[in-house]
């Protein structure tokens, strides 16, 4: 059977080109790069090329980006870091109702620890208002952090504009840019950037992988306290590797994003419309044009979405109910909800995620397929006789 | 050049069976092991099997093993997660004062937080004494941690004995094993030991990854924050193929451990012997016995280590004057001082670590060259002249 991978969001494989270039770097040129001697100097300077990469893909300087164990420390990393570092200037925190957890969660941490945190709403399209924000400012506000685009529903923030508040007010903005990094542009300057997480394994680099980006001047409390790495903010024998492979993939994205993207959003919204035209009852979630390229998020009524991804995962098709970090979770999804989807509606959303290898004969078998498996279900389902 | 590195305890090579191992994880199975599909279940599979090999390695239960990013999180994870945990209970750590610095950083950022640290002394061969562990125990001790052996001298600890006084007391016990496992035998239970941390890059496994073992029952606070995985635990996506690579060198060790210690003491005091008969003026650092098997650490007087360290690489040997995660730093060791040593002497020292692939030849090589730099820099330094 064919198998058809429609959950980019959730992770992405490994480029062919990327495992190759990090390939050296497991036996033949493994030295601690901490380590002044020839074994060491070769891996340091491995570490450095791709540091120089990372940063001018983001229009940063080099010094002001930290490798990191992928997105979730670079989140945890960015919300602790500098609300320790600013504790005595103030205790509260902006964010939104649509985080990843691995924003969310960190957040609540602080709370116990006696800092407070605004969760400020979105609209139906998922949408925050930078207008909420700037309401939402205190006297003791000392981070603002809103994720580019949300890795549910593929919503775009107004990024630019919400920094440029938080820049206005002296307040540091952090953006979780995990879904964007390596598929729409992100620049640091442009986007009024001062904290910025990245993943490489959600844009074709390995996992156990990303950075955080601290624009020069910003205070932030290490995160791993140990040896003197990464400019004695992030401790840790450096993963060359894995390093050497974000910086790969970075390279890769730099040259084909732009053509990817284009592609991607004609494979969505031909996935998008051919749902909506062949399958009734359905909600596209998230906004149809400040979107992702590569996410559809669709609610089908009647239907619950974990026996949708297990059905269509027998034809050989794999997509996901929302967030891979929360599948073990019986609630339904957070982002949804805030979009003001019911729960029973939001229990039946499905979000395919389009990549580098999505063909579009692979869109057309998951429209040929989805609508049959749709039926079978619904017409297994009390709530859809009794409709 | 022939090129000799005798520098196995900043890291090691990947051993090309890992490098195997891990491959397919890249690009074949790639999925996230938290999506329910059927490509995030075959990545699930691979990390549960991993988890299962590291705890019979360690005489523990796969529930207790929590994949982390390397020894530096696992030892932060530890002290902090614990101190959280029980920070209603008691606010005092006890630990030594030739830890890692990833021990002794996390206990000084707690002291920042209120918690209070006793740095426990060593004797001059680095061995921690129980009964002052015993005697700094007080009613608001929550945490003992002492380091298995140490990384710069290779001194292995009466853990078993401290273990033993820390459930008497019904206090937590930790032990940084991340010298030790793969190397000489660990077991949690024999050890009295309740949080165990471990690298994989320290016993031919990959950079990046490692583990933290909790014994069951244990309190400990979350350390990265965000979705459900490692039992809701440690949030991150799984790096699958890190994860696997870990098991992978688990299982080498397992078979080749014994033999390989065996020729590694044979070597070590080879070379010990060699550089004392020698050499003039040499003191071997840490317990002539009580010593990891490829530990040789040595202090020459008169010389810096640097300029020991860049002449043996201009001869195409690596080794190290101590920790390579303080590599940057020009303060003499912190652990050559707790034995004792002056800050001269310290600066002198020279750190000689073994593996898999060392041959009899580059110990005879090495103590071929060394003689003759500590000759040519003993002639050029003006304290030696003086002496």
């Amino acid at each position: 059977m064919k198998k058809i991978y429609l959950d980019y969001a959730a992770t992405t494989p490994t480029d062919p080109e990327v495992i190759k270039a990090m390939q050296p770097y497991f036996f033949d040129k493994f030295g601690n790069p901490s380590s002044i001697h020839s074994f060491g100097q070769e891996a340091k300077k491995a570490i450095e090329d791709a540091r120089e990469r990372v940063a001018a893909f983001l229009g940063a300087k080099p010094e002001e980006i930290i490798f990191t164990s992928g997105g979730t420390e670079s989140n945890n990393f960015a919300i602790e870091g500098a609300a320790y570092a600013l504790e005595k200037k103030g205790n509260h925190i902006i964010t939104t109702a649509i985080e990843h957890h691995a924003i969310i969660e960190p957040c609540k941490f602080l709370e116990k620890k006696g800092f407070k945190v605004t969760f400020v709403g979105v609209d139906k399209y998922g949408l925050v208002d930078p207008d909420e924000i700037k309401k939402a400012i205190t006297d003791k506000t000392i981070l603002i952090s809103v994720m580019h685009a949300n890795n549910e529903i593929g919503t775009i923030q107004p990024i630019k504009e919400i920094g440029r508040i938080a820049k206005e007010r002296g307040i540091y903005f952090h953006t979780d840019a995990v879904q964007t990094v390596g598929h729409i542009p992100v620049n640091v300057d442009e986007l009024n950037i001062d904290l910025l997480s990245l993943s490489a394994h959600k844009f074709y680099g390995p996992k156990g992988v990303g950075a955080l980006y601290v624009r020069k001047g910003t205070r932030i409390e290490r995160f791993l306290h140990g040896g003197d790495q990464e400019r004695n903010k992030r401790a840790s024998t450096h993963n060359t590797p894995g390093i050497v492979g974000l910086g790969k993939a970075v390279e890769l994205c730099r040259d084909k994003m732009e053509e990817e993207s284009r592609f991607q959003i004609e494979l969505r919204d031909k996935l998008i419309k051919g749902i909506q035209d062949k399958i009734a009852h359905v909600y596209l979630n998230g906004h149809s044009t400040q979107r992702l390229p590569n996410n559809a998020n669709i609610s089908i009524e009647y239907i619950e979405g974990e026996s949708l991804i297990l059905n269509l995962d027998m034809e050989g098709i794999a997509c996901s109910t929302g967030s891979a970090c929360t599948s073990s979770s019986l609630e339904p999804s957070h982002v949804l909800l805030a979009i003001g989807r019911s729960p029973e509606i939001a229990h039946g959303s499905l979000r395919f995620s389009l990549g580098r290898f999505t063909q579009e004969s692979d869109i057309e078998f998951t429209l040929e397929v989805l609508p049959k498996i749709t039926q079978k279900l619904r017409l297994m389902s009390p709530l859809y006789k009794e409709r």
